[in-house]
């Protein structure tokens, strides 16, 4: 994880919890009194962002320690320790609930990502996440991703070109859009259209896209439009896919497939946090 | 929703989503051509976060337009309109998957509050939400429980007292955690204490908590502490309730419960943007 | 102290003060340059926010030491020596006037809290402070009123409801004000009603206000006011108490009495630094 | 006033004093309920720092009008009218506190400034302030000493150098200090040195400094050293110079005497905001 | 030009130049006093980064006219207008100074780009810049460069590839770094390889690399190592290459030209600002 | 160099540059892998700015190890060795171009500097900067100009008082802007009249300006109103000198001669970066 981005993200994240003061902790602990605590897995699950626990700590308290059992990507069962802190009371109770949160939503991400590449069981094809993150956390979707397994797809819109529906519709066609792009682009740009249809695909190859997406196919019309896609364009599928229907996608023949919810529907893996 | 903060959090977006520029857009069209474009829902919800829109376009184009059909808390039906929106093509694109990540993340909150309280059925208990929230998206996250009909807990630690099994643990009891508090804390301090039995309850009752939470309780577990709690303490319910159990807790006696996932495992509603 | 908070306040105030660089200290003086500095009382009074002298000299030369005679709360004598530092004689030259800044406004507001409560002698009463406070400084400002033995009302207007005069006058009556709280705020909020008459006092008992307060009234007034508020409701003084006649209010029935000059006429308390 | 500087001292105390909602007015009135208040003098002094009441409705909604009755440094008597300003109530009403807060504080700044100079009544004595400010605050405060009558001293360590007891102590003598700083500063800053007795003085005037300050010394002293100090050297007076005795250094001899507690000990001017 | 990203360095532009107010402005003209001031060309030059004034009077005050006689890109010649501006001559001084330095700069960018572009007078080879740029410009640094003419080699180090000498070196070979660089970054990723001798292109080529960097490279070792790269692989040299001998590279057979001292020492463009 | 200013500039350049991760160097290398590099001077030149090499790595990797072989405002030859860093290799390889920009922007400033003095080599006369600065480096440019061995002309238009030409024009004349200035300013600003003709050099002298400019004046020119000009009043020269005509100024009588191309078009002095 990049550490100056997390410390960013963690003071952002205990400004906005502790405000003036954790009223709880600081009334009945003294500042001194010291403790131990442990982070536990209450689910089966791949863990992301451990180091939320080192980092967030020692920004709180610069004499905390904190041991991680367990390193990002790695799979743990329900139960399983996760990480130690000690450090005062005060520090290690005040900091529990912006930790968890970053850590349950990072591991929630990666669990994700983990399962759907299993379901799918397709080495052939990579997984990737989307842009479709919450506000001021796509670094960390996107680590969490990785450690799922999968890869990244843009981080921004200016680290590839992507020619979707609304692009083709404003511009009339995916050949004059292309071309307009290649005169302001530079050398190190890809080039991704989105197609609905066999007509589209074909404009997309005469333009010499450097990747294809078809967009919202089945597995069926997958493997149809694969087939007329020559070697060395990228071919990619999204658009309504989910662990339910990914398995169908084994051996369709696209290169990538692409999922939004991986980051914009997450659901955090349970971790919990438990004085010694 | 609050102006200044709803800027700052789509400058944040902005900032980070178009980088050096939207390569795409930029080369297809000039500065100048002009285009209208429509959001709208693609599944029933609640909507939530629609200031969004217009503060978005408005910060990456001035002269733009924008006009909303619903308003936050509104139930919108798949295929309803909810926004329209005139501005340059090339802002329209730039700035819509920043404006999508966020309403769509929202309205999903507020969709499944609202989802919650049907589903509860029980005007005599209120829902609320947590402080299990994403960092740096609570104060939007906690707005959309409100647009979906719930009311909010604590919103920091230092607005309120929660005494939770950690606090418990490493005070001793909960008799001279509510003293330490008490001798501490102002008068506009509630002070709710976290129980997992009833030795606790009559604890917390002895100690004149003004607020017991029954933590991970069945519907029976609850009717049977709720039954020795005199009135004038509020009784919240919290710990493993979900759309699946919730109808179980009508009529449980409980004046509160309270659900993590509400914020921290959020479904985005599906909202689509297409030029007209 | 907060020390995120402390941080934050302190790179701040040294960007303000140093500007492009000390003009005076980084010509006498070579970087290396070690001495010795002394913190001293030059009035008796309580100090507050010491750690302040420590966090800055580190933000300044991270191989500088502080050694603090005194803690926070700590009432002392014209000419007791508060803190010793080591470090560069730039660092303690350039860091002094900030540091002092601080911390004599801080012990100012410590100071004056601890004279009141001596000079209102009425346990049972709870003296606080307001929101009257001053830009960017409050929550340092909240801590040193609790240094000097006092307590904080509320943090801001998201963590309890007050409702004043002018509410009262848009709101029409005071019950419909309360009413409409209570439609909207969650199980963990106080409500305070701002009273003038006894007519007024009367409508927030009625209302079930959680806190009255009476704004402006003599010893007398709020003796007889008192009277009339049953157990339960807390009972606030407000308005032109100042330590020229806060002693007339002892006994006077009240739970509570809150101050705004505490924070917002603040008269520093003298210290000094001298090398040795 | 700087807008610039204005505007974002007043995006950080509204994200103070807001946090996540202002309960009471979001509560109890609508989004569209209008209003109109006026911001009234409740005591006599001049006023500082007016322009924060139409910055600050404007931030929090951009179709607020504010109408100014009185400019920046206007004596106004008690009962007088300040300002009024339209807007919706909850605008209004959530923008008052840190309004009042920052206008009360640099008025209290002004008055205090204008009364000093009234006391001294000696047009050949400039009055100015120090860098003896509130963190963060400092080119507010300086900006109210101007409103007040008087002048800027040092705004920053950068913009002149002052060599002060612990430079003269740990330098060795004023002389080599000096020469120190000629050899380093460039031809715009001018050198100042503080001095605690006669001998310093002749050392300061052979060292050819711009500005001499005479430290701590009563109207006598100023009288008898001032009577040594060639034409051309500015002469400063400074330590424990307030209203009390001020007026006892008229006719002292000295330029400018500068004063700490303008801006180090601030009592708040009285302004009060009601809705009409 | 980004206008939130312009806004944001302009403002920290501006607090950095006036800090706590123009002295010279604000002591000799009155607030309201209006004027009107021409900025015109000084030497003959491409033109970037006009919006600058634009936006830069807007911030401090909002009622400030602008007209623009040219536009980003535009060749000017010596004693042209560029743009007139209509303000109060306090902002129309004291913004000066900021808008000149960064138009100046990025202008300079823009007509070394665009001399260097004709004296190479190649179609064939896209001329780019480098990540050689200046701490917190580099959006404005890049954005001048396309005004010039020429195109954008990478953002950052997270929007494309380049494996460099020193990569190579600790990874042992080029073969083995472009296995670890697919097995990570997703497909929209190019991956540049800088090579030095033959034998590493060799390697390069064997990698399937999709550019290949020839680094310090004469005109005639170009056209050598070009004819032995294959087509579909971007040939790019680099180093050394300036204007006093980038026509030597006519028809060296690269496809990409990159340029350090493009942005890394830059020469202003000469533009004066008077008043009319 | 200012650590507080080094670090915030740094944080700034690494987000820039960094970007959500790097690529190649996250790819290639694993976390832990050591290694060791050699900063080194390609050419001739004064240092400047190398605590940003040390204060680099050290954002990026704590345990990594900084050794400076020279010191800012050290004279190198090309091929010595400047630093020695050892961190991990990613470390080492992410940063590096963020500090090599730095550091070759400020040396080739200081370069610069030392240049011009020596061909003035004029002890009589200090060479100055001015306010021709790049936004938000200003304060390292005005660093590196004092490490090349000049001096420092006004930081921001607070700190001293220049009335330039457009001044003049708008005020009417010298002797009245003069008055102004004088009424508002303090004690410790110095006021500087920009000149262009022997009539308005008379006027300046009249008015007692502190500091006169001769602005685009030959030496000769210099000569003749140098002449005119009584002792104690600073003769500063200004306009068009360059290293090509610098020498022709040697003994023109000026105090101060000041170079905006110091700042505003700076060669950045070559430095390499090589593992060992």
């Amino acid at each position: 994880m990049n550490q100056l981005e997390l410390t960013k993200i963690l003071q952002t994240a205990f400004a906005e919890d502790i405000g003036m003061g954790d009223l709880t902790s600081e009334s009945i602990f003294t500042e001194t009194q010291q403790s131990k605590g442990v982070y536990t897995a209450k689910a089966d699950g791949v863990v992301a962002g451990l180091e939320t626990i080192r980092v967030g700590y020692q920004l709180l308290d610069s004499s905390s320690k904190t041991t991680l059992h367990k390193k990002d990507g790695d799979f743990v069962e329900k139960g399983e320790k996760i990480a130690e802190a000690e450090a005062s009371v005060r520090t290690l109770l005040t900091g529990e609930r912006v930790i968890l949160n970053l850590i349950q939503h990072l591991s929630g991400i990666a669990t994700a990502t983990h399962q759907v590449i299993r379901l799918l069981d397709d080495p052939k094809i990579t997984v990737t996440d989307t842009r479709k993150t919450l506000p001021g956390l796509r670094i960390f979707q996107k680590y969490a991703v990785r450690c799922g397994g999968a890869k990244n797809h843009r981080f921004r819109l200016d680290d590839g070109v992507m020619i979707k529906d609304n692009h083709i519709k404003a511009a009339g066609n995916i050949k004059s859009a292309i071309e307009s792009v290649r005169a302001r682009c530079g050398h190190m740009v890809k080039i991704e259209v989105e197609t609905e249809n066999k007509e589209q695909v074909l404009e997309a190859i005469e333009a010499k896209a450097d990747v294809i997406m078809l967009d919202n196919c089945s597995p069926e019309e997958v493997k149809e439009l694969a087939s007329i896609i020559p070697e060395g364009i990228v071919i990619e599928v999204s658009g309504g896919i989910t662990p339910k229907n990914i398995a169908g996608y084994r051996n369709c023949g696209a290169n990538v497939i692409s999922l939004g919810w991986l980051t914009h529907s997450v659901r955090a893996l349970d971790i919990s946090f438990n004085l010694v």
